[in-house]
């Protein structure tokens, strides 16, 4: 049986649950290596595990499953009331994605399945996907590579007079065109003023002289995400975004020591929001977020939560800096967490680059 | 107080419930005209109606909304728990969007609320918003118009040699600088052997002399949804190109003619399964779908649903034949349901356009 859902059946057994219904295509992209756009359900019960989908996926599906997956793929078509009512059949308690199925699917799997009782499970198989194989740390280290090689190729494409939604849209064809799968998020290129806005969408403004410009941007790499942010300069860098640019650079470099084996995320996260007030600023938005098959995913780094950070989670260090009507400064890296301190995937330049 | 808002009141009482809560961020946008970006909850209560929304999106919205609108504007910060027990107090029934709140949204409104009966609502606005208002169908005309200028932009700009996803990437770029909010959806490029798959996406296959290509692309205009594919060829049309073409054209017309008030969709659909199986041929996919502020929306057209045409429906028209391995032809437009037949909001050329 493939090692994920080795995992994943022992963690069931944990909770006394006897199988489980998996709807969100990422989890079962995570689970059994196929495509997140494949649409389908994946059950596993105590006797096996079995991925029922339509007749457009079917082929690509068989192509991606071994047989030392073991795993049964049914056409929709073929699965009658019968088995449905009877893939459950000896289970007393049976899982399900309550925080993705919505209440009208809910009562279906109520009234398609005989399940004696359904059970929450708390984004058991979310949690599972924080901590990295191997093989997700190597494509998402891809992912990282791809990035700072479109880092360093927009650093000569940029000029003055273009506008933010040229440069973004540059990005995506860089991706495109130099083997990533796809953009993992729309770019954000926010110069001048629009700056100060971390959700900034690019706009039609043109690079002048003496822009500062935040670029957040990343790659998919075979599924896995990469998350880099840079602010750069144009010409020449100005005194007062000197100052700001050194503190958010300084907390971005501590939190990196700190993404290590046990550490708590809302400690790191309130060192930060510490050190800016200390400086007159706030942080305004989240320290980080896990990426994987997701952009956005756990473990989340604020001070709303708790999380215990582990090796070989991958989760951003993205200290920000924004100032209303003015300016703003983001730095961020994809970050593995390890034993001791965090390893930056993504490594581009943090100095003061001048384009 | 806005007009979208009342007949949907109007629709509340009729089904005898005394308020609704509005999950959905699109119906939320179509019923008080904000960006569906903004994260917030809609309560229709049977006093007021109150938005609530966090910080982030508090000023966007008050631009949006005016007094007459009668929308009360909360600060999620600012609304305590007793508030939320207080919103519905004397409500008998109040409605859910049950296929838009996951199971756990679900137990949370149970949870905040002091509801009495929590009723399934049956995509009441999703209803609502299939008959379009003339501001709506404006928008939509003029997101069929940039389509339409984006066709005769790229019969000059694609050439022999060039990529699926060169082409692809530059109507994104189209669409961005020429006055389109952005692309409505991923666009279609698919030429040669790769026209045969109905939801291809565009590879590094170049164009070549004697190709077929069927592009299926869209965007988006103050939020509203254009749909038009097209195939066409290059140098020359092949012979075997030409019947499917043809037949594929014919129906595709006939079914403009059937796109009038009180028209079976399930019947239009049996029309061209009919046209097609006599030719040896069938239809892979549904006809057409409803366009809006989302790309697919009800009413949807194919025959496994009996859905009632009405004046100012608007919906696409979209026969196609693939034939496994070879090619396909898809021809498609974006149509005003009439009173008599369906008017064609994209208008580019149908006959065999030759690159």
């Amino acid at each position: 049986m493939n090692s994920k859902i080795k995992f994943l059946k022992e963690q069931l057994k944990g909770l006394n649950l006897d199988g489980m219904i998996v709807s969100n295509p990422i989890n079962i992209s995570y689970l059994i290596g196929i495509d997140s756009s494949c649409e389908g359900i994946l059950l596993i019960t105590r006797k096996e595990v079995v991925y029922i989908t339509d007749s457009r996926y079917i082929e690509a599906v068989n192509n991606v499953i071994t047989i030392e997956d073991e795993i049964v793929v049914n056409d929709v078509r073929s699965v009658s009331k019968y088995d449905y009512e009877n893939f459950f059949m000896f289970c007393e308690n049976v899982g399900f994605e309550e925080n993705y199925v919505t209440y009208s699917e809910y009562k279906k799997i109520m009234h398609t399945y005989k399940i004696h009782n359904l059970v929450e499970t708390e984004k058991i198989i979310e949690k599972q996907r924080m901590i990295k194989t191997e093989e997700e740390v190597e494509l998402t280290k891809k992912a990282c590579e791809i990035t700072d090689e479109c880092f360093m190729y927009l650093l000569n494409f940029i000029e003055k007079g273009m506008t933010e939604k040229e440069i973004a849209l540059e990005i995506r064809r860089y991706f495109m065109e130099n083997g990533a799968d796809d953009i993992s998020f729309e770019p954000i290129v926010a110069s001048g003023k629009n700056s100060s806005m971390p959700h900034a969408v690019p706009t039609d403004r043109k690079i002048e002289a003496g822009d500062i410009i935040t670029i957040d941007f990343g790659c998919r790499y075979k599924g896995y995400c990469s998350d880099m942010t840079r602010t750069i300069f144009v010409d020449y860098v100005k005194e007062e975004y000197k100052k700001v640019y050194d503190l958010v650079l300084k907390n971005q470099q501590l939190t990196l020591k700190e993404y290590g084996e046990g550490k708590n995320s809302k400690v790191i996260t309130n060192m930060v929001v510490n050190d800016f007030k200390v400086n007159g600023f706030d942080l305004v938005h989240g320290l980080g977020h896990g990426t994987g098959l997701e952009i956005h995913e756990l473990p989340f780094v604020n001070s709303r939560v708790e999380n215990i950070l582990k090796e070989n989670m991958i989760v951003t260090d993205e200290p920000g800096i924004y100032i209303p009507g003015h300016f703003g400064v983001r730095i961020e890296d994809t970050v593995l967490v390890g034993k001791g301190e965090g390893e930056p995937l993504t490594k581009s330049d943090k100095g003061y680059v001048v384009i």
